[in-house]
């Protein structure tokens, strides 16, 4: 099977190794605005580069990979879906909930296959949490706690173009929400500060947030992030239930303890993403290629994405607007 | 110095233990409506049974140590505070405000010394980092995440004059908020649900809360709380700060770990409040003596007992009103 | 009931302080050879000082608790069990094998109550592992390991008439291994080094020594000790079993965890006996007078207390002769 | 560069995987006793089967990877270090200490390349414990525990043909203790039972041991084996300094805990040393073949292999002829 990748950049690499592993599975195409990382991206796995609408016009091409910045998501999903591709596109969907919702339409009046990246549903930490409550391990889960810290804040240019901390940063855990407690969201409430950069509320935005989110059911969700933990990549859930608690805790380099005369040490969790989400990139390439295979329903929707999206902009507005949104 | 009990309940028999440890501190007189719980604990110590009037007329003694039911610690403190008695009394001064206040401005104008029970500010564990965050370790504190769970709901009896389970159990956590961060609430937004028994909901109660705080200074604060926790007496503290994370975490009984084919296995953590802050009742007693024999300030003034109260009415009113709460 | 106790040092001040809490026994004579040590002892809880004659020939003295120095333990019993006075006496019965091993001749000609404190069987975490095993938790154990280790070496003046490490310090391991797999030695091998203080050699000692033992029913035992562990008192046991393992771990004084740049860290153990074992030397002494006060077995015999001399002179044996000895 | 795979069985598949990694490396022969194993790797690779003799005959063949049965290792070394081939060989180097020399020799006549397959030297959490250790991180090092337990034991066809306890399984513990601490030992004393499976005992060998060591230097180390841990792959390492400890602990497969009312529960440690060690022999390849490209020092030397050998069979010794074995 002939696929494309849009985006040489960071994430694309990650991806692009992936695809390599995938049985049946070639690269045919690389599509990125700068012309070296395209070339040598395309060199390193034997594929060629190209523009969009090569790509899109070529038949034989049936699957597309999106990793491209945000700002071209929306464009490619409905190119894409109107060329018949099956596609694997990079959170978020948009920024614009709208635009959003026109991808999910597009996806859905073409019938093709597409699959949004979240890739933290994949982590075998968090996917076997997510399996344990479901098996029932712990009765009914009534209490969802979110940890999510980056290392450290990305540069003020790149905050400025994010959509705010909401849609760039806590996307993720509103999808996490969503996965784990499986029910919507009746209530968002959302509080934050400028606390780790001034430059930060310089550019309009925030870099800690505290979300609340009560379900149409009742129960209750809390996420707490922050743009700098200088100890590394915190990404913790914890899961209260009827019968009992799950905790999906940090990943350590190692497991080297130190006992001085001062005190027991471990190792700081995982850097950062790449590192602490290596594997989970791996599962939901091999996951979507799946279900592209077999034409079989995707983990992941695109309406997934603008679920997350909806979210996303609901704390935004609470925050910016210091109301209590009732979605 | 002479010392009256009133309460031979549950907390006032914990009291009168640590009591018969400080020394040059006798326990002369012990005063409940329970005749019988009186005789009892008044025998074990060698204390006299007595009724207030005679108590608060006795001269010889110095202090009282309050810890009947809620709904007579702002009288015995108004009371105490007239006779010109050192007081300890059992957290909350009262459930109402307004009343509160009135034992602040008794005590106040008596020039009395009175110390408020918050036993947890002086848990040997919430005490070390306390202090390490105040060394400076972590930096400037941003974010206070609180778990507090007890192991299981009172009968629902008790909860319809608890005051509700803002005022009855997140109480200490509104204290420890302020003991921990330094800071004063500008914003409270509290949700919740009833998720463990139906029978709390009729009595119009919930079981389960997530509170959002945001202080003057922008800090932030989230609790999550819920009245039962079956693997125990769950009681966590992190703070995140600009140079690293402090977390208080739970006790366990003993240091057992079990390897099956299963699972590693560890205990649960502490029962309930009578083991996991049998440290620091005895702790919170000796200081409170060691500031009236010194005639020196007490850790926990009816002012902050008066602060958590405010915090508490906040989050009730956010509860009940579906609103955030301004300070 | 009263009771005297031999000996105002260290542990007999710990005895002190728990005899006074066990209900219906009074303390009535301290004896030592320091007059200031033994007067101040006496004052504080309210008993007289005495010679071991008039104690031992006072018949209201139902219990003797000797905590004086080692050379004096085999005299004190040998003379108590003929006054026919309960013995409670701290570990080790004597150094010397034939002079222990008369005074479990004498324990028995008097058909008195006798318990040896070895106090660690009393610890909650190791009595809870012991329990645990006993239930069949893991199945049939197979092998022990015990890491053993003082924070740091004692005065080299001391460990000149300690009897050497095995005598001193791996008593207690020697009778936990008896007491936790419940078999008797077949064959025990011993090395050891001096790595610690060249003084430790000049005396004749060592400061570090590895100890394998064999039982009669073919199940093994490592014990590592060590004069120093810069990071405390290293109190471990580790039983794997058929069916699985249990560990007990160290006590650490907090449950704090600080997360930097570098490291998560935690407390390090508790830093010696005293802190690690307080529980440990209530229990047993609370024991002891429950098998006194019912006539019932004490839970450590005097002939236990031989059992571990003999594996203590085993050991000594193996190291200084490099060869393995047949018991 | 083109390189032989000898062996196509479960280590072969390995090490064939982690050869397909490295760049500029081509797999261009698999050589086993099963025609349809060979197939099948040299069809997965792009390979040709062949003979040993063809193998060595062909001059383009710089390197061969050595993983085929123990018995045929020494063989193949001599031929290939005869024909010029860098050797990549697994452990042993063989059961026979004097055809394990007789490898050395050929090797160091030949002055070829030659490594040997300890792969736990690789583990990342050891390699760090080492570099740390190295690095004076807790000063001198004093004692080593080694803790080496296999999920379950081999078919006792496999045990008869192993070699005994000490060749087949402490090999690896004898090399990490060289590895560790750097020295070579004096004397070792070895003790063992056969616990598990009376069928180990009829086939001679025995399936739980005892280790002890003692360096030249003085230093001592502990090892402790059994062929069957239920909970899973148990590798620890754990080194007292003289100025702190380092821990080696075991891996988990997810970082999940639960709790429940009886207990917090986390994942058993990996279940073989195909997961524990997945990342060691990615990295023990790498290094074998940057050792061969850079003509430069191999970790781990045939001289290496020797040398845990003469230790296996010091404590094969001493456990047979229950004595204390001076090297």
């Amino acid at each position: 099977m002939n696929v494309a990748l849009f985006g040489a950049g960071r994430i694309g690499k990650i991806h692009a190794a992936n695809l390599a592993r995938q049985p049946g599975i070639s690269l045919k195409y690389v599509v990125d605005i700068s012309p070296e990382a395209t070339a040598e991206l395309a060199r390193q796995y034997g594929a060629q580069t190209a523009v969009s609408e090569s790509v899109l016009g070529d038949s034989s091409v049936k699957a597309v990979v999106i990793a491209s910045s945000t700002d071209t998501h929306a464009d490619l999903i409905v190119r894409s879906a109107g060329a018949g591709k099956a596609i694997f596109c990079e959170k978020p969907v948009d920024l614009d909930l709208e635009r959003a919702r026109k991808c999910a339409d597009a996806v859905s009046k073409a019938g093709i296959t597409c699959m949004i990246g979240f890739n933290r549903r994949f982590d075998p930490t968090f996917a076997a949490l997510k399996k344990r409550l479901d098996s029932g391990e712990i009765g009914e889960p009534e209490m969802l706690i979110i940890t999510s810290r980056d290392p450290g804040a990305p540069p003020v240019s790149y905050i400025k173009g994010s959509g705010g901390i909401f849609k760039d940063m806590l996307i993720h855990d509103f999808d996490m929400f969503r996965f784990i407690l499986g029910e919507e969201a009746e209530t968002v409430y959302a509080a934050g500060s400028c606390l780790t950069d001034p430059a930060i509320a310089e550019a309009g935005d925030i870099d800690s947030t505290v979300v609340s989110i009560r379900t149409r059911q009742g129960k209750l969700c809390q996420i707490n992030t922050s743009r700098r933990a200088v100890y590394g990549y915190d990404q913790r859930f914890e899961v209260l239930g009827s019968q009992g608690m799950l905790q999906a805790g940090n990943v350590r380099p190692t497991e080297v303890a130190s006992y001085t005369s001062k005190a027991v040490s471990t190792d700081v969790p995982e850097a950062f993403f790449l590192e602490r989400y290596s594997a989970a990139y791996a599962t939901e390439m091999a996951q979507f290629f799946g279900a592209v295979r077999e034409s079989g329903p995707v983990p992941i929707t695109v309406e997934d994405g603008v679920k997350a999206l909806e979210l996303a902009d609901a704390a935004s507005r609470s925050w910016a607007e210091k109301k209590i949104i009732t979605l």
